[in-house]
């Protein structure tokens, strides 16, 4: 960290929290091309893509790394005001979300690996390919809602959670009906069942940031009683 | 946020920073009880210990945005020098760690609402009591490392991490041989293969905090040549 006092600054504090916002929108898109690719490589069990996914996985831990430091650095050297500061902060949280979501992507690929040479039977991994389908529209449209500082789109986002939940649980349930009419099928569902698990926690993670989208776009927290108002609200 | 100019500082700023250290202490404390209870609600599905644990997440939760806030508020107010800036941001970083392991035990001890009234079978339970007692330790050891800026207690924490990842694999097995011997046991065992996986979760949070601890002591990112070299050392 260099002195700031002595540092001489070059670009325009508008320019910085324009970088910050960039840097997250590339991040997320880093991080979405990830998880469709874990889960390509686990459906196709393509050692290749795999390897590829593993790989990206540093460059998003990186990046994170790149936007921590670049908003600690304006937070120090800026002294930003309330909204600004609040903009920043919630930039270190987005990306550290980001993060976990590259990670459970890694997660996604290291298990195609696992899985080479078991015998597939295209039924199990129905589940698996539909819930990505889904998250990866949470993600999406939570990052939307982020860039966007949109309110209601990051309230649906919330909402939308329960609709992954249920197809985890589902699917949950699936996978363990498979092991139990045979046992030969109790290793490959078992390691989907974490592959589930991992889709699950990124949808979790796809909340995280919504709810974040939301606070910099009300400057409240997302409460419950909100998510059910604005739910009621679309129901009406 | 207050404006800044016109607050009137009442504390000095080294007491800031003690403040912000204790929360962290305070916080991994109640983590520290959270993963015992989690797995001894587990243990002996006991639901009351299983409620306690969960809704002790809600506390940890709320004590990870009060340190977001404390940690933000004396980045804004004071502008650290390097070094507090970095012992700062870290303990954003720890705190975001604590909330993630409180996690876990809250799922921990929810799955222990999930097992009950199924059948138990006290030996498929040792591998997650021994696991239970490792990822503590590593949490306890890592917050040691952190609290008193050793590093080279934080680069034992991160080493002794594959003994955590060993552990995993061989209870993985081995709750994978009691489904495949009787098809009664896919459930239950099932459930515990999230809750070991939970557990080694754990144990990576505790790494991440060791490698800040590091950090912090050292100014530098703790690499794995760092760790070889250090893993040399003692066995020399």
């Amino acid at each position: 960290m260099p002195n700031t006092a002595s540092e001489h600054i070059v670009t325009a504090y508008s320019d910085e929290l324009a970088a910050l916002a960039q840097s997250i929108a590339e991040m997320g898109g880093l991080v979405e091309v990830s998880i469709e690719n874990g889960t390509r490589s686990l459906l196709k069990l393509d050692r290749e893509l795999a390897d590829l996914t593993i790989a990206a996985d540093q460059r998003i831990d990186d990046m994170q790394r790149r936007i921590d430091d670049m908003a600690v650095s304006m937070i120090a050297r800026r002294q930003p005001m309330a909204s600004d500061l609040r903009a920043i902060v919630t930039a270190i949280h987005v990306a550290n979300d980001l993060e976990r979501i590259g990670d459970m992507a890694k997660q996604l690929a290291r298990r195609s690996l696992k899985l080479e040479g078991i015998n597939l039977q295209p039924t199990f991994y129905n589940g698996v390919r539909n819930m990505t389908a889904l998250v990866l529209h949470q993600v999406k449209d939570a990052l939307d809602a982020y860039a966007n500082r949109e309110a209601p789109a990051a309230v649906e986002v919330c909402n939308r959670d329960d609709e992954v939940d249920a197809m985890y649980t589902s699917l949950f349930r699936e996978l363990l009906t498979y092991m139990l009419e045979d046992p030969r099928n109790i290793t490959t569902c078992t390691h989907l069942l974490f592959c589930a698990k991992n889709l699950e926690r990124i949808g979790d993670h796809a909340t995280n940031i919504a709810e974040r989208a939301y606070y910099l776009a009300t400057g409240k927290q997302l409460t419950s009683e909100v998510q059910e108002l604005q739910r009621t609200q679309i129901k009406a």
